[in-house]
């Protein structure tokens, strides 16, 4: 169903929809024999609830798609990521709250650090604080462009934002972010003909900043990636008729949800306190997406006991929203991160759906193995979580006669 | 598969379909711990056949969508509903053997109660009888509407059909019905600028109409809905290269197996008259659609208790049918009607397929959850049903080399 035809079949109803993603929940065993993080965490509130639910593993993309965390919250949102493409640059730049114009376009930097010969030889500058990061960024202010106005704004640790302002930019530039160490950034191109003034003025400001961060050290150096241009897309008041608010700690997801017309409020980065901001703001919102990040980045380490634990930990907070009686509540990962894997992957990812008109499927337990035979089925399209919520919530009406 | 690479790989066969469709079948438990209406309902006939056959659940129109009757059925044809839109006035003129001619604009009515100040108080009348219904369509057919010709015919109970034949008509016209009580009937709006005309004409029809049925009671005023002009769709005996036979009581059923070619066999209401006549037909068609109406209708009336009664009704009919020895046969519902909801509803429906080739999953027994774990999987697209008999019937070539 397209949006079009989804707002044809709108109609009121006062039911609340609570969307929980556990951020790179989905998973793979060590080994033969042994379970996944969530299969080998101890979730006795989550298999509750999935005895009571319609469950599954979704894909956020596509079979053998490894999603990033844009297109994959894209989906879990009723938007289909292969249609509404963004770059990191814009969702760096809407979810530090910056004002970004259209025809701006923005980036998304790394501090990094280069050796003797220009190679990179950390791609992260180890980490620097983000302390650290506002003098370096102070430092990169220094730097003037004839024909551009630029923005430099702090993210967190390493990540900065840079944005270009001026008459006929074009996003379209590809990373000079080489993903690996051992080699020089690449130098910005374009990837049309129209882009080919903003890459020459991307150049220009990367040249200038490595000679203003020369003396430093780690960081002596940018990477930047994800050039792109604010699209002007569908808001999720005006195709799902939701009043929606995002309850996320981390930058990134904030910027995903204001994309798509979610009120972002304020909050913490740790879950009980999203809990505390869902209580307060309960009579405000149709919908509630919250945000639970650490489990990714513990992913991502490749540390799979400290996912294990947190899973354990967003278990044990589950009561506390059951209390508030969601009538539609879906509780999943935006992609899978398995620790064996260190990053995303495309492993299709536990998805539990409840509501009082769900119809239970067979399901006792929370975990990949046991949603692979759920009612959602194994390889259940993310982005028709979000109609199927709808559908939940009786603000959906009959389709023909 | 679309129709044309379909019609490309037909070669003929003996072989017959049947497809038994027992309307409104899916459901939901009454709470946790219960079965729905199928799986509660004492059905050794059609388990005996599932443990036979290939199971799982289908999904009409798409994830989330509750259709209508005409969609949901278009698709068990093979038709995909989102492809094929028809409005329920041509669906209704068909279902009557009203002869439609190319241009007419056909909607359905209701007749209604209206109080002292206009608002719809019943928007049925309260159930009138086909009888009395009759004496208001003679009465309505005295009204007269400058430029255009006027027809009306009783569909059954408080429903029934306007036609509207001239010069330039046009069907784009919003229901009059508001689909609710305590307000007013919605005046006539043209969707498009040819359709301002018909629309005046049908607000004159509408006035005339309460004018002429003010000293009723209860029913003194009409809805009107569905507003449509019938479509010029490919027929079954091109696209699937079947003699096929519709065995349906109900008007509305007969309509939508007209419209795609079906020839509608004369029958009564109950299964076993409708078993008799496919006894009678067997040697002149290659599939034949029977239809069940009442099932739906209690699952609208939120009689839990007696829509599993109804479905035993229809499993101790099952070895007759089984005599005939059909190459292919499904069961299944067009929709789910959950007795809870009391309407139709958005949840997949069971669906049982039998052949000699049809490669049997372990779902022994016919129900939702049992269905959810079969070898069509827990959302099969309603719309590959058929091409699936096909091949079932040997009427499906190779594809390619």
């Amino acid at each position: 169903m397209n949006f079009n035809r989804i707002k044809n079949l709108l109609q009121p109803a006062d039911a609340k929809i609570v969307l929980l993603v556990m951020d790179g929940l989905g998973g793979l065993p060590k080994g033969l024999g042994h379970g996944t993080e969530l299969e080998t965490a101890k979730t006795p509130n989550l298999d509750d609830l999935a005895k009571q639910s319609l469950c599954g593993l979704h894909q956020p993309v596509g079979t053998a798609v490894t999603p990033g965390s844009g297109p994959a919250h894209l989906a879990l949102f009723g938007y289909d990521p292969l249609a509404y493409e963004v770059g990191r640059g814009v969702l760096s730049a809407l979810g530090i709250g910056f004002d970004l114009k259209p025809g701006d376009v923005a980036a998304r930097g790394n501090f990094c650090t280069v050796d003797e010969t220009g190679r990179v030889r950390d791609r992260r500058a180890g980490r620097i604080s983000t302390d650290k990061n506002e003098v370096l960024c102070e430092m990169l202010r220094q730097v003037e462009v004839d024909g551009v106005r630029l923005f430099i704004q702090t993210v967190k640790e390493y990540r900065f934002l840079l944005v270009l302002r001026g008459e006929g930019l074009n996003g379209e530039i590809g990373d000079t972010d080489p993903q690996e160490t051992g080699v020089q950034p690449l130098k910005p191109q374009a990837r049309l003909p129209e882009a080919r003034q903003t890459a020459e003025l991307v150049h220009r400001f990367v040249e200038a900043a490595h000679e203003q961060l020369a003396d430093e050290q780690p960081a002596n150096m940018v990477l930047l990636r994800g050039f792109s241009q604010r699209p002007q897309w569908p808001q999720m008041g005006e195709v799902f008729g939701l009043r929606a608010a995002a309850i996320a700690g981390y930058p990134m997801y904030r910027g995903v949800g204001k994309l798509i017309g979610m009120q972002v409020l304020e909050t913490g980065e740790s879950l009980s306190e999203e809990l505390e901001t869902l209580e307060k703001r309960w009579d405000d919102f149709d919908f509630f997406y919250l945000h639970v990040k650490k489990i990714d980045s513990a992913g991502e380490d490749g540390d799979f006991d400290r996912k294990v634990s947190l899973i354990e930990e967003v278990d044990r907070h589950l009561p506390r929203l059951l209390e508030l009686k969601p009538d539609v509540l879906i509780v999943t990962g935006d992609h899978s991160t398995p620790a064996v894997l260190r990053s995303h992957s495309w492993h299709p990812v536990p998805v539990l759906f409840h509501s009082a008109y769900c119809r239970p499927d067979h399901v006792a337990r929370f975990g990949e193995r046991a949603c692979m035979t759920g009612g959602l089925g194994p390889r259940f399209p993310a982005k028709d979580l979000m109609p199927l919520a709808l559908a939940n919530a009786g603000r959906l009406r009959k389709f023909g006669a």
